[in-house]
């Protein structure tokens, strides 16, 4: 489907395209609703009012500032759909409900909005979450980067299901979803920081469907988190100081793509702390772990889900990696900034 | 209290605090739980798990890119919080839970982030909602400007009540809780576009404390809505349009500070069109307007409650204004941006 706003009419974002008056207002009515059509975003009104919702409710809010916008196996409408998505699913929630707020900038191209605002759209269509209320602002040329978009996501806890980092326990094992470092490489080629083609893409994507099954399967899983920013050992440091566990990974198992390892060797860059966008590490106790390993691998973004660690009351609060080689070594969170604007 | 994050430390805000490793952990930890703390906040989970809600929900998004972000009545922190609850309460819901996401410049100096902590921490207290989960990310100087926030907010429709744009009838009176324009004359102000001291302050609070008492007195009111960026005219035309009434405000029922009006006289301003940031047009049939006019005139945001306009049957789906001098012309909504970043 052709943008329904024309080159011929506005062929980029105008200051007055956020000031809340008939430019907004045809923003709103022709291109919004175009892309994201649903019943409750049509209300018109200041808010959604929305079906009364059971049991607790899971709230998750995330920005995504990615540079670019457009990159190998997504976008920035992807990105943002499935990331708020994954963080429901990381609570045990059904997603349900999301917001969808959009920054500006000043002469946007409207063909590039209108791509993303449909990318939205279709992302939250496959996933089954509703776009139900929104906001546009439009900043100055210069004082803001093409599209920033917030989505806020609102959920309902699965009856039965408690998941936190806090639950993390000796004896549990650490599961993964598949290979690490595929969504910052992708990004970082897509910025010509690396000088030869990775074919590396993004592993953005719902792990709704999947998690699903197993939360049905396996209802007993400690926590869920998936690491995006700060990599898979930022997300286990922060569940081992909030547990006060020790978690030991097994570098040998975890996967790690060709083109990652290679692009990371060139950039001296650890795969250990590059973003996911598409992976989701489930503790639980080992005894289940073999259940929820076969429901995981019967889907196409868990078919090389594995074991990759277990919890110990060894070095409490810290993260150990037992490398190839042998040897042992304690795994900090990131320190710096490896990666600016991943997500 | 001080800053948490003494300047001594980090005086200003680096990329790697947006970056989802050892910095932006400390800024969670050190700056944000200080300045808004509470329970739900702290589970350090992905998003945050709230106790089931009563009846229908309210969702309601909105990113604020005010400049300055600090001016005469208030600062982007009270606009968020505000601006948000506001939304909520004319969904007819008690404001429940916010998310609240910074998009946040490099180089942004700490002490402005945490004075605006502070600020949405103290307004959100004061009206009584939880900021429940966040996130923050960092751009490089020149793609953002110094802080945008993004807050959701959740809330509980209140039993019985119904409102909408598309309730507005026949016979209908529109009630304002004070003069229009001061949120806008008070930014250009802070911006010196207008060069003289015109003593305006923003109007920015929560209505919900009045409006809560409002709904309980009078729980047919039809619309609510807060005439914020593109002023009265468009939020009128907004209603008149969804509703397909005509409305017709008179003039000189309108009120309009002695500060605004001098200062959109320089200007060639139009106060109709100029926003808000507390005040609420209330439509209700006639025979109910004294009862809510009185509970209104009780609270200090809204002594200077009147009626300003009636629900016609002609002119459907236009605004029409009874002039001071006696003739009448249409209001449409604003076309062109009056004032960018005004919110």
């Amino acid at each position: 489907m052709d943008c329904p706003i024309p080159i011929s009419e506005y062929e980029h974002i105008l200051l007055a395209h956020g000031g809340g008056g008939r430019l907004t207002d045809q923003l709103i009515r022709r291109l919004f609703y175009a892309g994201l059509s649903n019943e409750l975003l049509e209300s018109g009104h200041d808010g959604a009012v929305l079906p009364p919702l059971s049991g607790k409710v899971a709230m998750t809010t995330d920005s995504f500032v990615v540079d670019p916008i457009f990159f190998p196996g997504g976008d920035i409408g992807h990105l943002a759909v499935n990331g708020t998505v994954n963080d429901l699913v990381c609570c045990g929630a059904v997603p349900r409900y999301l917001s969808l707020a959009f920054i500006l900038e000043e002469g946007l191209p409207m063909e590039e909005l209108w791509r993303v605002v449909r990318s939205v759209g279709e992302t939250a269509e496959r996933v089954g979450v509703k776009v139900v209320t929104g906001d546009t602002k439009v900043v100055e040329k210069g004082k803001g980067d093409r599209i920033f978009i917030n989505t806020t996501g609102i959920g309902e806890v699965l009856p039965g299901i408690e998941i936190a980092p806090a639950r993390c326990r000796e004896g549990d094992v650490v599961l993964i979803n598949g290979s690490v470092g595929d969504h910052g490489i992708a990004i970082m080629n897509a910025r010509k920081q690396v000088l030869f083609d990775t074919g590396v893409k993004s592993d953005t994507c719902s792990l709704w469907g999947m998690m699903s099954r197993v939360l049905e399967e396996v209802p007993g899983i400690h926590v869920l988190r998936d690491p995006t920013r700060g990599g898979l050992a930022s997300a286990l440091n922060e569940i081992a100081s909030a547990s006060g566990t020790g978690i030991t990974l097994y570098e040998k198992e975890i996967p790690v793509s060709q083109g990652v390892r290679g692009a990371s060797e060139v950039l001296g860059l650890d795969p250990l702390y590059i973003a996911n966008e598409g992976k989701i590490l489930v503790i639980l106790p080992a005894e289940e772990a073999e259940r929820a390993l076969s429901v995981m691998q019967s889907f196409p973004e868990g078919k090389e889900s594995r074991i990759i660690g277990r919890v110990t009351s060894e070095n409490r609060g810290l993260v150990q990696l037992e490398t190839v080689i042998g040897t042992s070594r304690i795994v900090k969170m990131i320190t710096g900034e490896q990666l600016p604007r991943i997500c």
